[in-house]
């Protein structure tokens, strides 16, 4: 018989936490036993786990004993406050948020990229940003190759990246504008039903937000060359599910769209959808509910020959969140 | 007294013709006479134009006896039909479609960048494309200041660039998909509501559309240096009014964010928002309806010591279109 594993869920009732559970079901993650942690708030709540209800506890300390895989999607300050104690508890913690991406003693993973950096894990592992995952597993593969010096982004980021409120502040706030209403905000500083954002997270004093810094950072981490250039523009988008990157990439080799093509064909995590004049390149709604990362629109760079130009779409719910976690822990399991 | 003219509006049923129409009235445009013309659907249609009603005639080559203006906004067909006529018969046509946009003999024109550009007109002036304008009001200065190298545009294009039609699709299919029916698609090849298109016009066999050509085709013709390179990614996005684009500009002399903030604060036609930490940043769907190109995010790139990042929104029906249709004819006036 092979292994099956203590899992626990912190942040379960959100909408990453409830798409890693639709995700470990699907997959068939081998679990023995599972707990769903989230605040005092949703204590008591009924979750659904392959035909069985679960009950959501409130997330502690003393939330971890026993278990073998602890998957955190509760926003940073809890990740801070919980996963060392989930880690001294013997679990191996796959943090979403961005609290620990940075910390050099701690692995930032995208599994088609860079699953040999597990190897040196000490109890907790971080996946990467919603943002930065896609562009990375469509990249590493031309890396290889070619070797980047420069990616130049501007990202359309759907609203379910902030959480299911956002979602339903976007649904509100569509509904009021069709209507004539006056659209409310409480989530977002501005409407953002039938508008565009340059706005995701929070300002730097030099103009760039954290969610912008975080495209340069974790895509130097995971691919592990620091020369990597990275000029990011992170823009949020009327869309419920799927985020989508217009990404210019220029190497250090002269490269062709056709190259990057077949290359893309066979990389692991990709699927390339290129086949503009019948309408064919990625989208969000098609992205959504999917494993992969889609590729398409790509075209060598009419500005510079070093570079190309390319459209990519990933669910940010599945592969930029829950899926990546999942895979983490699959990886591990294979180590 | 000052000079009245006799003004023909080709394609006046149109959401370009209706705002060019907004646009004479608001500026008190002196018109002696105006005629409105539109396809054989729209025959006998009566719109009103400071409080008085017009009828709506049919377009021919016979519509422009007498008339000292004609702008078109029918489309590159209808223009390269009945544009000779107009120039025939004595008017200054400023066509806003593509048809002639990049004949040499055509002067292609943005009042705030190259309004010189008129002296030399034959009776036949194009106004330029709805994502270049905006570009161009912004990048005119700072290229005069630091001289542009390279440009990698991605944009965040509203549907009332396609037209009425387009806007009456994204509320039919927002409707649809907030009360969870299938949405249906007539104007676009797929769901605009809730998704961004990397699909704007046609597709050219190199990958490129006709849209992104334009901006470097025109943005080179309008800022009078065919060494400028542009990279270009034009996107649909579900915004009604307003035209968003995410700018890197790439200069020949080494440039940083507080020179270009201090260059576009005083450039004409140019509004800065840039007050990121307090949420203010240029958006479609603050800048519909108003007559400046807002550009704000004006920062460092972290990538490239001589490149700047921009955000730059205008209401692509009014400086994207008909206001600067308008704007041509008074700097013909004033000529």
């Amino acid at each position: 018989m092979s292994k099956e594993y203590r899992v626990a869920v912190a942040g379960a009732t959100g909408a990453v936490g409830g798409t890693m559970l639709e995700i470990l079901a699907e997959r068939d993650f081998p679990i023995d036993h599972l707990r769903l942690l989230a605040s005092e708030r949703s204590r008591g709540k009924r979750l659904r786990f392959r035909g069985e209800e679960f009950e959501v506890e409130v997330l502690s300390e003393d939330s971890f004993a026993g278990i073998d895989f602890a998957l955190f999607s509760a926003g940073s300050a809890r990740s801070r406050e919980f996963a060392p104690a989930a880690v001294a508890s013997g679990a191996i913690v796959v943090d979403n948020s961005s609290a620990f991406r940075m910390d050099p003693d701690v692995p930032l993973v995208v599994p088609e990229v860079n699953a040999h950096a597990l190897r040196n894990h000490r109890g907790l592992i971080a996946n990467p940003n919603c943002s930065t995952i896609p562009v990375v597993v469509v990249l590493k593969p031309l890396h290889d190759r070619f070797r980047i010096r420069r990616v130049v982004v501007s990202t359309y980021q759907s609203v379910s990246g902030t959480g299911t409120k956002a979602i339903q502040e976007l649904r509100d706030q569509s509904w009021a504008v069709l209507e004539g209403k006056r659209p409310v905000c409480e989530i977002y500083p501005h409407q953002i039903a039938f508008n565009c954002l340059p706005h995701i997270e929070s300002f730097n004093p030099d103009g760039y937000t954290t969610e912008e810094m975080k495209l340069q950072n974790e895509t130097r981490k995971i691919i592990e060359d620091d020369e990597i250039r990275v000029s990011p523009t992170c823009v949020r988008v009327p869309v419920i599910v799927g985020h989508s990157a217009s990404v210019n990439a220029e190497f250090e080799r002269k490269v062709s769209a056709a190259e990057a093509r077949e290359i893309l064909a066979t990389a692991p995590g990709v699927e390339v959808l290129d086949d503009p004049e019948r309408s064919v390149y990625p989208m969000a709604v098609d992205a959504e509910g999917k494993d992969a990362t889609f590729v398409g629109r790509i075209r060598g760079d009419i500005s510079c020959e070093m570079a190309l130009n390319l459209w990519i779409v990933s669910d940010n719910l599945r592969k930029g969140a829950a899926l990546n976690a999942v895979q983490i822990c699959e990886a591990l399991n294979r180590l």
